[in-house]
């Protein structure tokens, strides 16, 4: 009887496990999906990976933007071509997890463009709607 | 029957929601207590907000650092006057709790020094412990 509760307690842990990594590389794609539309220009692409709502943060610097509406106009302003667009590469430094419905994702950023080579890190939060993972508050920073 | 289990659940939520209470409230007082440690010229009282371990995580600009002891060396190096310690004011924009144990804080923070006066943003990651709630991972960000 106790090797039948260890065995299935052992399951019920794998099981769990194994969903958590779905969840840990359904996150990732979406970070994923966001740099491959950034890089061959695409701006709405790259903007599907943030929720769409009055609610999304997105702070940069000095700056907060609040709302979809507001930060997809703010990419589109200052990223209004591919030369400015350039080469997105994401390095995810940690992802974790928090619940079923929400996640911390950690990691650098990097920009190569003919001219220049921003870079910094980047800290997002997760969260899992019926659509899928999206980005609902972005906090981004940069090297001076 | 039925208003002897709506009393109970209505009591149950009422003192969720105050224990939820007490918990926003030692977390805001970790970051005003690190506010005043500041403001007073304590350097190792501002860090006594930060979890004492080597995962500790503070990352600004396009710079992480790792671990207690590197991010009190960095502060001490940095800010090692009152002068460039200036005065320190947080104005915590959102606190948001992930769970029992778990807590993220979002805000702004601004120095006043005699020649300037850096500003700029917080994410924070806050963790309880048996000591309280401390700082395990923090993400600043400055104005250019």
């Amino acid at each position: 009887m106790k090797i039948a509760i260890a065995m299935l307690l052992t399951l019920l842990l794998l099981f769990s496990n194994s969903a958590r990594g779905d969840e840990e590389a359904a996150i990732r794609a979406v970070l994923m999906n966001q740099q491959a539309a950034w890089n061959r220009g695409d701006i709405d692409g790259y903007l599907s990976g943030y929720w769409q709502s009055p609610k999304l943060r997105f702070a940069s610097g000095a700056e907060v933007t609040y709302g979809y509406a507001e930060t997809a106009a703010r990419y589109r302003q200052r990223y209004d071509s591919k030369a400015k667009m350039g080469e997105l590469k994401f390095e995810l430094l940690e992802v974790q997890q928090l619940g079923e419905h929400s996640a911390l994702v950690f990691g650098r950023w990097q920009l190569t463009r003919a001219t220049d080579q921003p870079h910094g890190l980047f800290t997002l939060e997760l969260e899992k709607f019926a659509e899928g993972w999206k980005v609902t508050r972005d906090h981004t920073s940069s090297g001076n």
